[in-house]
């Protein structure tokens, strides 16, 4: 595995890549890799014959009074990691040469961005859609991977290179879960063993739902207040929001059908921030 | 000389032409062609081995009250004109297929449209960076040419590509003026024989400030005056802006040097607003 700093370097290797015809399968990261990061990594090389990976701490996604700056890493660990799963290029450049002081673009996506997170975390969606607009120029991807969890940023992903015309394959990965249901983040590292136990408020939350919806309720009014009971019984949790929406447009919805996602975030101990989401006629 | 109006057939073409190793050098238009599109088209040709041109009037980049529904147009002299440069693809995409009903992205680019055209024409540049960004993507062209006389445009474009990583030449072409000295203009067009003589009011005065800058003038406040009363000079002249700036910030500057832009729009007869600009330090 090659590890590449320079954006120029990795902007040349593409290059070369692509003009052997080898297609790229790309993996956006923010490092501390867990299963989850694996298993994107594992369907990029299902879609393509060169698999990068970034890892990138993105600092315009965050906002003030986030965890930017003890974000979990372990260098030495993800680099262990990601060669055991054949991927060739670990693209780490550091801050400096992805937003130089004169640094003045964004990209945005419109609406999508108003709900779930992004009412709780205004500019963190530009903040996504403009690195990895930044990330996809230098790899120039055939296929790149997203994870299901952050279903509202796969979303406004999957706009964004609809409507700028990238012509990137965008490949949705199952949310992996640990065996008790929790959701695999970097995040969970900052729980210690009592908080671990209110983190599951959240997978379980969205079991019951699915539940509710089988035995046919459809009254999304009348689920959230039975979820946020739900999770209130949870001591460490505090709930961030209960959405149900409509998986395409993310747009809120009174009366849950097939296509309604409910979506989670719930703090826990009073600083993870933690997101789960499933669609109420799914299985997981 | 092919003509495509599907964008998806032109990202295949394109990249056709790059599995052959070829240079793609683009013009990004909005037709009307005068000798000013066909020197940007020479000029790509020399940079490249195949010239790409797109005539695609950007609806996003006019504001309410400007003249998108009257932008002169001439399909089959533009296809001529095109083809007696030995463009090789001429990109011509219909607005739906730029921009469907649910299109929700800009590109846009902080600072640099404050000033000048940004100033009076809100949003237009977000129009600009939105559309170059898409047409690059699906052109994907080693090397792009645009004019100086759209000179903010072009400092805007070359910190999008810049900031974002795109990986393409951006090169400038000197303003292509009439004789009598009017930077050619498709919206020159709309000049009956009166108006037109005001409309020289803009490159007289960038003269005259070349002038009054060698004689040794460097107090812009004092060029401003002289410029405003020598326009209004001419009846059917209304300034919108006679700026000094830095020529790479763009920011306005109170004494003159070897870097000052002036940077002037006049509306001749109400409704035809005209760009021009100079380095003050410059021979045209």
């Amino acid at each position: 595995m090659d590890v590449i700093t320079r954006p120029e370097e990795m902007a040349a290797r593409s290059r070369q890549i692509r003009q052997q015809g080898r297609r790229i399968g790309f993996v956006p990261t923010m490092g501390f890799f867990h299963e989850g990061h694996l298993a994107l990594m594992r369907m990029a090389a299902r879609h393509a014959d060169v698999v990068v990976v970034s890892l990138f701490v993105n600092p315009i996604q965050f906002g003030e009074n986030e965890d930017l700056d003890c974000y979990p890493s372990n260098w030495q660990r993800d680099c262990n990691l990601a060669e055991q799963e054949d991927v060739a290029i670990l693209f780490a450049p550091d801050r400096g040469a992805m937003y130089p002081d004169d640094f003045k673009t964004t990209v945005s996506v419109a609406q999508l961005p108003r709900y779930l997170c992004g009412a709780d975390r205004p500019g963190h969606f530009d903040g996504v859609t403009t690195v990895v607009c930044k990330l996809f120029n230098l790899i120039r991807p055939h296929a790149a991977v997203f994870g299901e969890k952050d279903y509202q940023q796969l979303a406004i992903i999957r706009q964004m290179v609809r409507d700028l015309n990238m012509g990137v394959d965008i490949l949705a990965h199952p949310i992996v879960r640990e065996p008790d249901g929790l959701a695999m983040s970097s995040r969970n590292s900052y729980l210690d063993k009592e908080l671990r136990k209110s983190a599951l408020s959240l997978s379980r939350a969205a079991r019951l739902a699915r539940q509710r919806f089988a035995d046919g309720e459809r009254d999304t009014g009348v689920l959230a207040r039975e979820l946020t009971k739900y999770i209130q019984g949870y001591p460490a949790a505090r709930i961030n929001y209960i959405s149900f929406v409509d998986s395409r447009t993310l747009a809120p919805v009174e009366h849950a059908d097939e296509n309604t996602l409910l979506a989670l975030a719930v703090t826990i101990g009073g600083k993870v921030r933690l997101i789960d989401n499933t669609l109420l006629a799914g299985t997981d």
